[in-house]
């Protein structure tokens, strides 16, 4: 028997979870919280300083003491040998990014840069670069730059230029003492192997690495000219792609974890991507939605399509030989929660039990498809796909003195299930085939949300059968890596988990949310593409009012 | 020293204030609410037989009560002698009505008819008689019945003609034994007195005695045959001319109260049309705001125009010789109320010590105008002026996870003043000039809201100084009556109470509320004026999915 790790590095933790190759069987698993958790107000061992709006830093040394912690931790609960561990693999969120030196040592751990807070890890949700990020796009417009169109024609805040960018034009002296940008699912690898590549996924989606080939130099002395040499200069490293082994475990690294030097490390990867294996997602039209607070579509497709307002579109991006399409709703549960922080009466927690989610789907079941005569628009975070628009906000239309507090939840519900049928349309709109939807991530446990979401699409809706899904999946990738399997559709087959057709659309309950999702897409056009920009006017209003 | 005794009946019970006749002072005054209260579900002595959805009914006998009890005891609590008493003046809801034989008993004391829901009176929130009332005005749209443009183009299920229509069609034998059909404003009047007249008012505004005519006999038979003499042989009283006596007490009537068969009763009139001189709003362009649940708008003027969507115009209405015009607002206070009930969360509770009203507009108050970033229709209840659409509903737009309840609760506010803004503007574009704005009723109590009116409006507000406007306006009617005054406009003079400019308009955040204003009159466009009927389709897939 033999056996691989995925390791999946979280927001605030990370999670080991050893499964068995020949069957993908989870067989233990262990979760470390990061010491350090997310730095949004001072850097380590300051209390006074607060850093700016938005910003969100991390320290590097928690990542490693999730190998020494939790991966120990998940053979004990496993029962497994490290002996018979042949792979291990990562996952992490994107786009995290650090500056290095050349052996990889993050600038916050030199101490001349300990406390400046641009030599610290940039984790995803750092959105204070949005101004870099602004002209990234406008310039790239501008200058006609064709690869802006794989992105649906915005770079994010949150990527590796725009937050590059950033540093350079705040802290020159960091950015000079920086050899490596480096996103952090590469870095992991590097720490284990001693082997620095750049992974296809994040160097795609989150690198503007475009058909072989980063913005030109030309394009990047316009942003600012110290700028011109940073792909020749920062990220030129190889492109290691998803599967492949990275290396082997360094004498150090395998120490740390209990584990062998003959232990193969595959190339680092995205939590969301990694998912889709796991759910044997490996075909064309397979879309993955994992969903929790935010929704990210994952899917991979044998043809390369310009779709409005995808996130990127990647060759190799999820699975090698297919193009990997990106999309994402910005708010799906944090709208939930919202709702329920902000607008649910004393009334109705006490009835609760301590589960007001639970409580308001028990209650909003109850009723036939229409009844609360409610209908939301879903973009209390603004929407990502396919309107690329972070102006935009939420509405509720219909509301009369007999509206309840279910009869809004459902329709915010509804809401997040019409914007998921609204990427599925946009995709198949723009020649994107979609035949199946498969489910991961916590709010696969609403049962009531789930048959919405069935009914709306007009989908079965399969889900990743693992509340670990990620972890499964570098774990698959584990396995790849390790010559296990001779690809990772061989993986997925034999220890991927899904459960086909978990929910079944009611064709009565489908043909009355055609009528309500009708009037959804009337009222996209008219607040999302200029019928009305109300939407855009309100936050000038506000900001004004606010300053 | 003489005095004046003015008796207003609201819907759940009725108030007798006694004046000085010299200076309007209110000495002293006393409530009795109506034993029976409102039979939503059953008549008087059963308990299991439910009348139908949208039936209110009340029964007369609780009228007289209030006469028995709260006029003796509004003396004694004033320290005034009956003797010096020298008019009496009433008013009323409205439309409500109440079948009769011909010396004024209600068909509901007759014991062959106790038992017949359709025997007792019908209070204005009945509602039951929609269908009837929408084929009234088709019809009358229909014929081109030029009667229809004095109401804005829309008969109401609660006034006289659908409340007749529907016990003629519904329970035969009730109608034949009717009659008189006779508003609640007339008979206290005529129990009094033993002198049965119609009010100018009601007869106007609720009875389609439009120019000295009823609508015609051919009209009614296409309504239904036995219709055809509707008009001829129930409604065939004399019309009284507000502020005219209609007699003097009898002797009965006397004894009830402790009053003498001298003092003058002055002709019937309605709550909200009487507060008007009660707060000196005598001369034409002087919008009196009567806000509550609702907000009904009354105003005096010399021209006759056509306003869209107002409630009606009837010369004399309001002052003799003048045009008196009505619109309103379906729903005010109560969408503050329902937000209150139903979107408000337990944190809040706490904090508000019993009183989430003031604490939500307290914490509003503090907001720079739009920095909320909402905007709101104040559709919750549909709307009456100027669209005349109850198929209407509520919207709020601009929701982000950061949106608080005080947020939303600033926005449902300010959505009603925008809709008190769009009535004035309303009037002014038909050519009606509005000059001052006067508000009564509860909500002149919170000064977050009236500030907020002022800014909207960019009009000073002024404020009837009575917490019982109803009861003084009575009394004004009851001085002139009993001939202590020779027009109603010298009493409002002398006893009528007014505070001028008790808040008057910042001009930056009323500059800045004519941005947020031209979104209103934006959306009130598109989903009150077909620019998107979703709201109506709402309603119907509700009903559909209800059915």
């Amino acid at each position: 028997m033999t056996y691989v790790i995925g390791v999946d590095y979280g927001t605030l933790s990370g999670r080991a979870v050893v499964v068995r190759v020949s069957d993908g069987a989870e067989l233990g698993s262990a979760v470390h919280p990061y010491a350090h958790g997310v730095l949004e107000t001072h850097l380590p061992g300051e209390t006074a300083r607060l850093l700016p709006p938005d910003w969100a830093l991390q320290v590097p040394q928690d990542y490693l003491d999730v190998l020494r912690h939790a991966v120990p931790e998940a053979l004990r609960a496993a029962g497994v040998d490290g002996a018979d561990v042949i792979g291990l693999a990562t996952d992490f969120t994107a786009c995290t990014v650090l500056p290095t030196l050349a052996d990889g040592t993050p600038l916050s751990e030199l101490p001349e840069f300990a406390d400046r807070p641009h030599a610290y890890l940039k984790l995803w949700k750092h959105h204070a670069a949005q101004p870099q990020a602004d002209r990234i796009t406008d310039l790239a417009a501008k200058r006609g730059e064709t690869w802006l169109r794989r992105y649906g024609g915005l770079i994010s805040s949150e990527w590796e230029f725009a937050k590059a960018l950033q540093v350079l034009e705040e802290d020159p002296e960091v950015w000079a003492a920086t050899r490596y940008w480096v996103e952090a699912a590469d870095w992991i690898v590097w720490r284990m192997t001693g082997v620095y590549l750049r992974n296809a996924c994040t160097a795609g989606y989150k690198g503007q690495f475009v058909d072989g080939v980063y913005p030109s130099p030309a394009y990047l002395a316009e942003l600012n000219p110290s700028f011109a040499d940073f792909a020749e200069t920062r990220l030129d490293a190889p492109i290691g792609q998803l599967g492949q082994a990275a290396g082997t475990l360094t004498a150090e690294a395998a120490e740390w974890m209990g584990l062998h030097t003959g232990v193969v490390v595959a190339v680092g990867n995205v939590d969301a991507h990694v998912s889709a294996p796991a759910a044997q997602a490996v075909e064309p039209g397979q879309l993955v939605a994992i969903m929790g607070t935010s929704t990210c579509h994952v899917m991979s497709s044998d043809v390369l399509r310009e779709v409005p307002g995808m996130c990127g579109v990647v060759e190799g991006g999820i699975v090698p030989g297919l193009w990997g399409y990106e999309a994402g709703q910005s708010g799906v549960g944090d709208i939930f929660g919202w709702f329920v922080d902000n607008a649910v009466p004393a009334s109705y927690l006490s009835k609760a039990e301590g589960d007001l989610h639970g409580y308001l789907s028990e209650l909003a079941s109850q009723q036939p498809v229409g009844a609360h005569g409610l209908i939301a628009l879903d973009w209390h975070s603004g929407n990502r796909s396919p309107l690329v628009d972070h102006e935009l906000s939420g509405v509720i239309i219909g509301q009369t003195l007999a509206t309840k507090p279910e009869d809004q939840y459902r329709a915010l519900v509804e809401a997040t299930a019409y914007g998921t049928r609204l990427i599925i349309e946009t995709f198949r709109a723009s020649g994107v085939e979609v035949n199946e939807l498969i489910v991961t991530g916590g709010l696969q446990k609403n049962p009531f949300l789930m048959q919405i979401y069935a009914d709306v699409t007009r989908m079965p809706i399969s889900l990743l059968d693992s509340e670990q899904g990620p972890a499964l999946g570098s774990a698959l990738h584990a396995a790849v890596a390790a010559g296990a399997y001779p690809d990772i559709r061989a993986a997925a087959a034999a220890m991927g988990r899904v459960v086909h057709g978990a929910w079944t659309p009611s064709s009565d309950d489908a043909d009355r949310y055609d009528a309500l999702y009708a009037e959804y897409r009337t009222l996209v056009d008219y607040f999302g593409r200029h019928g009305n920009d109300v939407m855009r006017r309100l936050r000038k209003i506000r900001r004004e009012a606010l300053r």
